[in-house]
């Protein structure tokens, strides 16, 4: 197969750094070659991290450009193009597909939860990968939408030849072993948590796409690394080290957790856009806490 | 105070008719002139109903032009210009108002659902107000948010001038009435669904913003103006007969199902956007069993 | 119909008194009295309120007794006797009947919640029904069981002629509304929660099973006769000043606020059993307040 | 410390076998020594597969005696007399230690759910720890309960000398490597559903209590020993084998389709009790292909 269709890895759904509400695109971009030094597999723009509901069509445009520019050869330039509508998320793919994306994550619509049973989100994704430049990875992430798409309705989109993946956020091993059995092997199943990182690799997941690789991609290519040489001990280990600080960055404090963190360890966090909050004095104080506890490598 | 800050009466979130999955305004407009010449209080655009979620920005100003135009005089446009951001929301509510909205319904940003605690939504919510140019109703749909914003945030938010009032679409009666223990009588607090729409009205609600009004407008009043008389047996009993079409034209069939009632009773309904899909044949046949059922006024 | 099977009017779930954690059946006999006196159709012993989970079968049967004893001639002992096991609540059931029960309320069986649907339900009430010595009423409380008996299964189990009504707890009103059109007259629905008491009176129900009439019977009675006497204006207005009160015995303070509650105001509380907790200090100092400013009758 | 207090392996929550609805010791004791030879590490009595919630007192006592008869020397027997009530909670195993029991799995309290804070499982459990003549397991089964035990309060708990491990079915694996950081080695992290099992293994649980063990006590300990043994490919092959198996026997088709398979195996498996109903023709149907593609080992 083509193996540009390919995506193992680590991806840090990278975060988007404003400076006075406004892109900090030179933030941003010191951000990914740091991310690419440390031997990341690539980075999802516009996802759920990079408060893509918060930005505009431009933002979004000069987002994938620049990341598309920054990024070594070889490393993948994933967008978040998903809308709500059916015709929204193609027209918004191919735009990212001409700003420089290699392939586009694309959340299940969410807005009419009720009504977006497998027969709807069946006949999204095919028309939007019918329709896509790019190939497509489909991005299940309930704790977001509330919606969970089941393994046979994905296995049945995997056969799609432009839907070449999933970013499973949902952790649930059960079903991630279960979609594993039901579709081929060059279709990319990616953990879409740190919480789940090492488990899921265990069971046959190629790679994550992780918002702690926004704060500790050494550490989360290195469990990939350790697990793929069958070093278990070491990779468990490593994992469980993570999981506190993975929850503070994410479930705990969200994003403006997560852009502290990168702040504290040297990377550019900044704020988030309203109605996000910034952390209290007091939380700041304990997240500083839990990263020292870490000890993260930064280089 | 002022009269244009009083929201009472029923108002229909009027649904976006599509010719070929484009505006169709005249039908539009067509069915304005019905719910006006049914005696609602105005209309809703840009609402869920309105699938606003699957407009451009363009269409959205089309839509609340077109509906500035054709309202009579005294009749208001209230326009659902809440996004997840609070710029974007300032933004397009002016953009709004601009293009004739009398007043902006704003729904609960809820895709980080986790970080919209109080904090957060005072201050998005008092933002949003301070920079309006058109009051702001709060849209509380925890159906679709799973958002719930608790009375005493509510009452707290009511004390801002440019916050006149509330669609609670969640028909909790403990809730509301707790609610209007809390406000001023000059807060106007909306039941958002005909399921809660008497029992509401008895406890002090002045109105409803409710779906089933874009098919049963004459219903609708009636059992506000039965209510308003004191004639509550009456009101129960047309009330309760509404409530298994209130019921097939929201959570059982969704939009596409309010699309083929309307179709069904002379209304312009059409095609709902993608991902949203039509209803079965079957669906078709058990909705138009309970529309002949219901007994319909039309004019 | 026989008017032994008529459930009407307003009926405290009682509230078990311990003394040195062990029953207090005077206690119990004093409340019963003075529920009597303020007017109540009967008292639903076993009830979630009488922490029915935690009471032995001997427990159970002198309680049943002691209120068979005590409520004058006329009004009703209800008797909560459902446990998982159809064959359990029969013989529970029965026990309940020759200890003087007129009627006995069965929850919904939800230990294995998602294997409790129509099929199931149906075929354990039915049987139960078939083999009751005494009339049996519905409880459906999702609250506590994560159960919601739909109104058409409801409807189902209603033609059985020794089902004769329900307590509702849902406080759900298109739910309610919609179960009260499909069933008879003489099927006695009852509203579990004062929070929905006025609203569920003025569409058709016939009376409530109240723990705010634990503290507050001649409120919850005088909010039924006011709505039968057609007085609405007074009847929602005394509802509305009820919910803060409801809401701190009930969700806010459960049945160790309750019983705090029942002590501050002359009736007996005393302590819950473990594993409840009794309130902090700082809790019962919040509640007093609540309390006196509600203006509770006690005579 | 103790061997005896050391949970390690596979232990099948054993199904209650009835004839005519009543106990079929004969079949639990054939099906009890067909798991002892398969290699587990002791049985589970009294557990949601048992049907606990549906079995007297009586029947609990005999099936425990029965099972300490029946096991042979070195495999334990736990029993599950976890009660609403601590009280109660004490007394029952108590009894079931005079029976014979091994060590007490405690689910947690539930009923008052929104009540069942830390606070009160806290107090309840040391106080069933301080109390119980046997070791203490807990157990922690949101499906069932809806009640989630924080690994901090789980940690908090481990520090009693007589709470000795866990049963965790919730399967999330960032919550169990959170615990796993927080406890001592000695304290026996056990998970609760086949679902999660070699993942678990994975970062650290030292066995499992696993429905599937009822049909696949083989394949359950030859997943745990590969992993010990550091196959790691062979035990993720045969782990992700088992999942469509073990959701069939649990989420699917719950107990009465655990039993119906245990039939098809050559257990004795046998009818629920009613509420529980028995599959239709069309689901046996289903579960026998799904049986006969998973090639389970009977010997």
């Amino acid at each position: 197969m083509n193996q540009n269709l390919k995506f193992e890895g680590i991806y840090p759904p990278v975060t988007t750094p404003f400076i006075n509400d406004e892109l900090d695109l030179e933030g941003f971009k010191a951000n990914l070659k740091k991310y690419a030094a440390a031997g990341v597999a690539g980075v999802v723009v516009l996802g759920s991290n990079g408060e893509y509901v918060y930005l505009s069509e431009e933002e979004k445009i000069n987002l994938v450009k620049t990341a598309a520019e920054v990024m070594p050869e070889g490393l993948k330039v994933i967008a978040g193009s998903g809308c709500e509508s059916t015709r929204e998320t193609i027209r918004l793919t191919n735009v990212c597909a001409d700003a420089g994306a290699h392939a586009a994550l694309i959340v299940t619509p969410s807005y009419y939860g009720g009504k977006m049973d497998n027969r709807a989100l069946l006949n999204h994704y095919f028309t939007v990968a019918d329709n896509s430049k790019i190939p497509i990875l489909l991005y299940n992430v309930t704790k977001f939408t509330n919606i969970n798409m089941p393994p046979k309705l994905v296995a049945e989109l995997a056969k799609h030849p432009n839907i070449v993946g999933i970013k499973d956020s949902n952790g649930n091993m059960a079903q991630m072993g279960e979609l594993l059995e039901l579709v081929d092997k060059d279709f990319s199943v990616l953990v879409g948590t740190a919480g789940a990182l090492y488990p899921a690799l265990t069971i046959g997941a190629v790679g994550g796409v992780l918002a702690l690789a926004n704060i500790a991609p050494y550490e989360c290519v290195e469990i990939l690394n350790l697990t793929k040489a069958g070093k278990h001990e070491e990779a468990s280990k490593l994992y469980r080290k993570m999981i506190p600080l993975n929850k503070a960055v994410t479930a705990t404090y969200g994003i403006a957790g997560l852009k502290a963190a990168m702040d504290m360890l040297g990377y550019v966090g900044g704020k988030t856009r309203s109605p996000l909050m910034p952390l209290t004095q007091d939380q700041l104080t304990e997240l500083e806490k839990i990263i020292k506890g870490a000890g993260i490598r930064t280089e």
